[in-house]
């Protein structure tokens, strides 16, 4: 027995009681099997009800995403116009950059329902369950030079924050230079992944990868002092469909400002959503560690950090550690 | 007939002549079909003497690159040491991306005889013919971010200006930011293809193109007036092993000494090497074009402008147009 009869034969009776006897008669199998079945469409999202006696009742199914849904919801003029939604990839990065060597155009977007390996920053494992979160990858194509790239990682964190903000009760704070965090954990990734031929930019995948419904369950024990869910920390169930439109919506806008106005506008808007800005921090640079407090981003989207001696030093990259009180 | 079974049939006769009649009787085609093959050798470097009466002769062969003669030059730690020397391929710059993707190490170099769709800037066609040029790219894995990438593009220039000047007796200027030019004419070309994740380069794959034998009926009429290769510059044919190793030796050390001590020393080398500074020019960037006169590099390796208004502008992106007269 597949645990698809199994559904087949739930989803038939309509929300009534099917005994455990008559699902062991009708797939000739034994009720222990039956009972795993249970068990294996449950961790798959379906909501099965258990009474004694009476039996075994389908009360719900997981989220899908479905264009038919999604699509009416989009109010962009091209960013996810073309669309792929996949059910199972190993990753939406590799996925769509091999579209953009294709020749994909700008605004392309690949969304799927589950990663099997889904990648954080420097190569790290991301938890990305099926139905519960969004992973998704949009393709730019911006007329700007490579060394602009950074700025495209800052706003890619503005638009994300503005978005989630418009679409959950909570409050969201930016740590440098694109983790959002809720209650200082972490809720969404952020990975930019660009080519370039001499100093022009032939593309850019922006990776975004959302906690939405994950439970406390679908997290390893170990992550969960770092990491929450929409849904943990709102306390609500999210329409992953209406994010996803406010996403791209807020995400259109802030880059056609961005290529109207250049960086200064983005420039604010991070900063005045930046839980990062005037805390003690500790940055792990690839020259070493070093102690300061960052004060604003530069004209090209490097951190200011100011030092004990009150010099400024321009960080460009870094892992930030330990975050200490606010000093103005 | 083939031209490798005339060929073999020439190299049988070890330098002596082999007549017209006996070559059309032995492989069985006419004497018109056997002059065809003679020049489709020749077209490929072979030298063929034909003497009336006597018949055809081999007197040359093409130069190849070998590793026999070619690994005991080198005198790099790393850049060169894993070589894939290949025939003919459709563009170096692909091939290293393939192995750059697969975890090729820093300094894996890959040559090809003759490209076939060899790729110049902007995706222009480059002219690179079988054994007359140096086509190779080579992967640099730099821990450097991602908004220094205009500073390798400008060490790539330097590291192949000083390589040339120690094996020809040729001046070189360089154009900004990496066009080497002999007499006004261009005689290499460098494109450097970029990947990053965020703020960090995964790799560079840099790409050297240079004319190094080729004849003036090797190139298409018109672009005879913007390009030269090193043996019509210097009347000198070059060994290319030498070159090569030359040019590893040379980039390798700037390499490190860049890692080192950062772009200061790179950058006063470029500026001292360069034919651009100083002279009133035109910029085609892609905001519009611009006139000014070039004065030198930031430090970030952006080119810096004055105005007539004597205000500066910093350049990252631009083609250079008309260049005028020396402006002190």
């Amino acid at each position: 027995m597949s645990k698809q009869n199994l559904l087949s034969l739930l989803e038939a009776e309509a929300g009534e009681y099917v005994s455990g006897e008559e699902i062991s008669r009708k797939l000739n199998v034994s009720r222990t099997a039956v009972w795993k079945q249970v068990r294996k469409l449950e961790a798959d999202g379906y909501l099965i009800e258990a009474v004694p006696r009476l039996g075994y009742r389908l009360t719900g199914k997981p989220s899908r995403l479905s264009l038919q849904e999604l699509l009416p919801k989009l109010r962009t003029k091209r960013f996810g116009r073309k669309l792929h939604l996949l059910d199972v990839i190993p990753s939406t990065q590799d996925e769509l950059r091999r579209l953009a060597e294709q020749g994909a155009e700008e605004g392309t977007l690949v969304i799927a329902e589950q990663q099997t390996s889904g990648r954080g920053r420097m190569g790290r494992h991301w938890v990305s369950p099926s139905g519960k979160g969004v992973w998704m990858s949009l393709l730019l194509r911006p007329s700007v030079p490579l060394q602009m790239t950074p700025q495209l990682t800052l706003l890619a964190a503005v638009a994300l924050s503005r978005a989630i903000s418009r679409e959950v009760p909570v409050e969201i704070g930016i740590k440098w230079p694109n983790d959002l965090l809720v209650g200082g954990k972490k809720i969404s990734g952020i990975l930019l992944e660009s080519a370039a031929e001499d100093e022009r930019l032939r593309y850019v995948v922006v990776g975004l990868g959302i906690s939405v419904n994950l439970e406390a369950e679908d997290y390893p024990e170990e992550l969960l002092e770092k990491v929450v869910s929409l849904k943990m920390a709102s306390g609500k169930t999210i329409n992953r469909s209406d994010l996803i439109a406010t996403i791209l919506d807020e995400f259109e806008r802030l880059y056609d400002l961005y290529m109207e106005q250049g960086f200064a506008p983005i420039r604010s808007l991070w900063e005045a959503h930046s839980v990062t800005l005037n805390n003690e921090t500790l940055l792990y640079t690839p020259q070493g560690p070093i102690q300061g407090i960052p004060r604003g981003l530069d004209g090209t989207g490097g951190l200011q950090v100011e030092m004990k001696d009150g010099s400024f030093r321009t960080i460009y990259s870094a892992e930030i550690g330990e975050v200490g009180p606010r000093v103005d």
